[in-house]
């Protein structure tokens, strides 16, 4: 009885009548008063408010938003409403379970039967795993995919893919556990249980100076360990530490992992060629796009949940949540209006002091200004033209000009330099400043970036006198080293022979105050409170020089060329490398190397950075705004959450040299491990639903790559 | 030994060196050429060529996917890939399913474990279920949702909402069953099991007359049933039908189902108070957010398979699928080239021609161009401005007169009317010089509209007269009554009484060429091409009349006032469904109603459509350009893929007219049959994964409503 024309069994042909009596008045007022509207205000916009949701209006959405959560709220009171949730639940999971065997029907060898995506990650091969400790996880909704192994490309291709990709992470990992840089411990394991490595990811990781307690001395330079007597010497831009003075005859190194050039040369040509291999592009565009759509799809279902889960988070919210400015120049932390006001300021205050030296001639304050033709009073914020512009990007060298109050370099020299007259009093004095507000603000800390040429090995003890001295150490800022790459410019100036003089200028003083602090005990203070190193320039310029085991090493590396970006990479890494080794093995903290990276110029910077980089530094705009306001602006642009924000706030507390103690807690006992059980939702305010769908989505990715590493073995199997 | 900074344990503090021989000679050469590349054109954009993936050139995306394509393709053949896909699909099942488990620790209760989308329908209720005929069905990627049962929002409202959109549903179907509309299977079935309705929902569907045998006469009049008898009177603007005076004495009718005004006025009411219900309107605004991203997903998951399944289906592309215009006006249905082509043609052969009458004074062709003082070969297609323009859209009553060539309305009776001089010749021509050229390209059929405007009974005949003099029978076409809503207008004129007269003009000649075929043969034949109606003019007309039990019937509605757009459908529909069932009752073909809506105006012209219509016309556009023309530019507007454009060719044919037998012809056996089983992917070319997506995703939120209906139950049981 197919056929629709069928005839037969008709349905009883009378029409249903029902009494207008019989409808619910309600419903009866309602839907006059409806029409009424429409009649009303047919033609005018208004008319479709009835029928709408707020949509456009960011106003109208939060009230809305908030009725539900207050629904839902007051729902999870109910008995009686609880009994009906779970009664859904029941019918849910029945009738759909139902509807799964019917499915084979159509999709054939139950090999292919839906399989969901991984939720917590377990690690074949490795046997015990840490269980995870139990802690509150409220239900969401996940996206899952059923079906083929994934999205539709050839199996040789995504083979080829996630070997490739897998095969780049371990290059990476290798180079981060050598230079006691962070690696993600999920994605440690996945790999891991393929190279046999069976370090606990605990271990290998960065180590930072804990701040002193209330009651210490932040200056105090006693009980500065002893001098092991070791030796250092530069060979082929690295530095080598010897035992003693019959080792280093010898040339018998102590024993430490020294860089080796052409096994870089092999790594970094391994990922120069997957970054152009078409299967791995295509693999990688795909799972972007997936993984963009998944968390839209993500944020659609469970902002609700999110939104609930932070509301019931007491007294938390994302102004009282740690969060540190990961990247900002020391000489443009304060803002244009507080460099103005601090100028004028000690031109009212002390206009006779001395403040500079030209030809043995003592200069006042008030000198200076007069010989600028210039009256304070006259500076405005637009005059004070301080901040990066656009020339910045293009002639970074030009860096520090640029910060040249009015560009005038007397200026710069005396208020935002740590070496002149006054001894960097000024500097120190608004650095004091922007820490104190910090220090109020309590929840904002931030890593300044002060510089170190490398024109002369003496720039290492004055910064730490500086440093010391003015008493520049605040709990909320940790010190980043910033190496601008302007070997050209000095070597042009004949203040440097060789690449390799200016890389020991940077290096030396540091392997000499960790083989013997009790000689440089400023320094080695000051070290407690550095926790990297950052390596700034234009990008943007041009290097015609390939960097490999065949360039030229920095010790013969004479020429006026400045050398290529890849070429500053390797050289600060390999020296950080074997520095960072050398204080772990004293138990002294080490560094993160976190050049800048990707902001202009090759592609290739971004492959130096993957095997060199802990992380990169990025982001001119930072240098501009307060942290607050940065964020405020943000989320304005981006449409970002509460949940967004403070997700963000935590991994820059993550990826700040803030110490373990620190960050145990800003973040919580177990931040170092991932997903939702390294999360402390009452101190970080970040959803565990939030943190669950990002290991969640990880650890997806991660097994594809997993599985194609065993594939063979398992094509072995099923033969 | 949790804290990272652990110093025991630590990993072998060497160097892993690689020799440079070691590495595979194309990773060397290829790193080298990509450096070299990247020297070379650091500054310039194409150096980023090499590393990106062809994302805005759509060239160079279909280039890729053809690549990828072929690639898959030969995959397929390759029994090696085919043991090592199948590898790959163990290790995911296995090394998935191994985690769901682990997943506990998280969830809690077992009753939150996640669950699947329901993917092939279950009827709860509805006990056996016919299994769906066996037929290939290609994996493929599906999105589903496991966790909660339903977007955040609470128990309470997602319960109101979706009862009251099940509710609305039901009130939809019973219009629809009543009127031989189509109403979903699908749906039906999920909604049946609740009204415990056993219709198989095959039947009550819509019969339309299939096209005449090659060898038939299209116009034979021969073998018109006999003569019934009956007799049929209008009562509160609805026929009523009588099986002889004695009844029609008693006020006893033929057993038809007759509407009832107040039953339609409480459904109405239920809808109306539906859409501006707060809950329901969350839910629905959640729900299309979701699975608008669902698809889109879905798209980029699946989008190669799809692909594929067309690649492998021979000869079959877009441009040989049936289609079918399902909304075009026969005096548009030419373009303007075409008429203008064809009045120059006229003027050429037949200007001496008597072509209209003025006064008892025969006037040629030459002679009305003349009176109009324009020469046919000044006429270009601008000057020839036919087309529905600006104005049309608010003053729909101009309709007609918009459609004059030229503005001159001797010119649109002259080649545009049906009635005139010379019976519509001209008009008819055109009409038929179209119908060869959709016969030529064979793939291409269309539903033309022509009018009936109910000023006096004869109008029917005459259209039927018409229509057989001038054999405009085309297997290409089926035909429309349009019914421009224009009451008011006539009413103006004293053209006519009361509303009530107008519907009889519309209706009666129907009724009585169905009882009586004998005495009404032209009519009766003309009607076999007749498949539905059409209800137009101006949506944004404003009237102030709210339409309920309360309003005067139509044989009362005197005024000049033009009823509102619910009253006019609520008649049209009536008068349709109760003829529908007394034809069907003969075994004679039904029509469906498919009223304008939408276009402008009221939304509560949606919710009358929505109880009233089997589908809705729309979209001015149409009336412009030829079909396939039209395909193509939609695709370019919204990127559709070939899927996309055959998916909605298919559509086009199932909402169309056509019958029975023709639909099996074009989309295969199956075509009234929901889901994957009811395509044939070797007629429609639309990916059966696209079937199985949207079949799927249908019985998903379908399972939501009837999870939703049956809770109370389920509540019961576990109290």
């Amino acid at each position: 009885m197919e056929t629709p024309a069928a005839g037969s069994a008709e349905m009883p042909r009378q029409f249903p009548k029902l009494n207008i009596s019989e409808v619910d008045e309600q419903v009866r007022l309602l839907a006059e008063k409806v029409f009424a509207k429409v009649l009303r205000e047919e033609d005018s916009k208004d008319a479709l408010s009835l029928f709408t949701v707020p949509e456009d209006c960011p106003i109208g959405q939060k009230e809305a938003k908030e009725r539900e959560l207050q629904k839902e709220l007051a729902e999870q009171k109910s008995v009686e409403t609880a009994k009906r949730k779970k009664s859904f639940k029941m019918i849910r999971s029945q009738s759909l379970s139902l509807q799964m065997p019917t499915q084979q029907d159509w999709k054939g060898p139950p090999t292919s039967s839906p399989v969901m995506s991984p939720t917590t990650p377990v690690f074949p091969g490795a046997t015990s795993q840490p269980t995870p400790a139990p802690y509150a996880m409220p239900e969401f909704q996940r996206v899952t995919i059923s079906g083929d192994y994934c999205a539709g490309i050839t199996v040789e291709d995504y083979e080829q893919a996630a070997k490739s990709l897998a095969k780049a992470l371990m290059i990476r990992e290798k180079y981060a556990r050598l230079a006691y840089h962070r690696f993600p411990r999920t994605t440690a394991r996945y790999l891991g249980h393929r190279r046999g490595d069976t370090v606990p990811p605990e271990e290998g990781l960065p180590d930072f100076h804990p701040p002193p307690l209330p009651q210490e001395d932040p200056y105090c330079l006693d009980n500065a360990p002893p001098n092991l007597g070791y030796l250092v010497r530069m060979r082929g831009g690295i530095l080598f530490v010897y035992d003693n003075k019959k080792m280093l005859e010898r040339q018998e190194p102590h024993s430490l992992p020294y860089p080796d050039l052409e096994t870089y040369t092999v790594d970094m040509s391994h990922i120069l060629a997957l970054i152009t291999d078409g299967p791995t592009k295509t693999y990688c565009h795909r799972r972007l796009n997936f993984l963009e759509s998944k968390f839209s799809l993500h944020e659609m279902l469970n902002e609700m949940s999110e939104f609930k889960e932070l509301k019931s988070n007491p007294h938390r919210d994302f102004y009282n949540v740690r969060k540190v400015d990961t990247h900002i120049h020391a000489a443009a932390c304060m803002n244009q209006k507080h460099l103005l006001r601090f100028i004028k300021h000690t031109y009212q205050t002390e206009p006779d002091r001395t403040v500079a030296e030209k030809r043995g001639r003592k200069i006042t304050l008030r000198q200076v200004f007069d010989s600028l033709h210039m009256d304070p009073y006259d500076l405005t914020v637009d005059s004070l033209d301080v901040h990066a512009g656009r020339q910045t990007f293009h002639r970074f060298d030009k860096f520090n000009s640029k910060y040249n109050p009015v560009g005038a370099s007397e200026l710069r020299d005396l208020y935002l330099k740590t070496e002149n007259y006054l001894g960097g009093e000024y500097f120190a004095r608004m650095v004091k400043e922007v820490a104190r507000e910090l220090e109020e603000s309590k929840y904002q800390y931030s890593e300044p970036r002060l510089s170190i040429y490398g024109r002369s090995p003496e720039e290492w003890p004055n910064l730490a006198r500086w440093f010391i001295q003015h008493k520049v150490y605040s709990p909320n800022m940790r010190w980043i080293i910033q190496v601008p790459r302007i070997y050209d410019i000095f070597r042009a100036k004949k203040l440097l022979p060789s690449f390799g003089k200016m890389l020991e200028n940077i290096f030396l003083p540091l392997f000499e105050a960790t083989i013997n602090p009790q000689d440089h005990q400023e320094l080695h203070l000051f070290l407690k409170y550095v926790t990297g190193f950052d390596s700034v320039d234009d990008e943007s310029k041009h290097s015609d020089h390939m960097f490999s085991d065949k360039s030229p090493s920095p010790d013969v590396w004479t020429s006026e060329q400045n050398p290529p970006y890849s070429y500053y990479l390797y050289y600060m890494y390999a020296n950080i490398m074997v520095l960072n080794n050398l204080r772990r093995e004293r138990g002294l903290s080490t560094f993160l190397f976190r050049p800048h990276c990707g902001e202009a110029g090759s592609i290739t910077h971004l492959v130096s950075a993957f095997l060199t980089a802990d992380n990169i530094s990025h982001g001119l705009l930072l240098k501009k705004e307060a942290l607050m306001e940065e964020y405020a602006i943000a989320a304005q642009v981006w449409k970002l959450s509460t949940c967004d924000l403070c997700e963000i706030a935590r991994n820059s507390v993550l990826q700040s040299g803030l110490s373990h103690q620190e960050k145990q807690k800003f973040l919580g006992q177990n931040y170092y491990k991932e997903g939702p059980e390294g999360n402390d939702i009452r101190k970080t305010n970040v959803a565990q639903i939030r943190m669950a769908f990002r290991y969640e989505t990880l650890c997806n990715e991660l097994s594809f790559l997993s599985d194609a590493m065993k594939s063979e073995e398992i094509t072995a199997l099923t033969q």
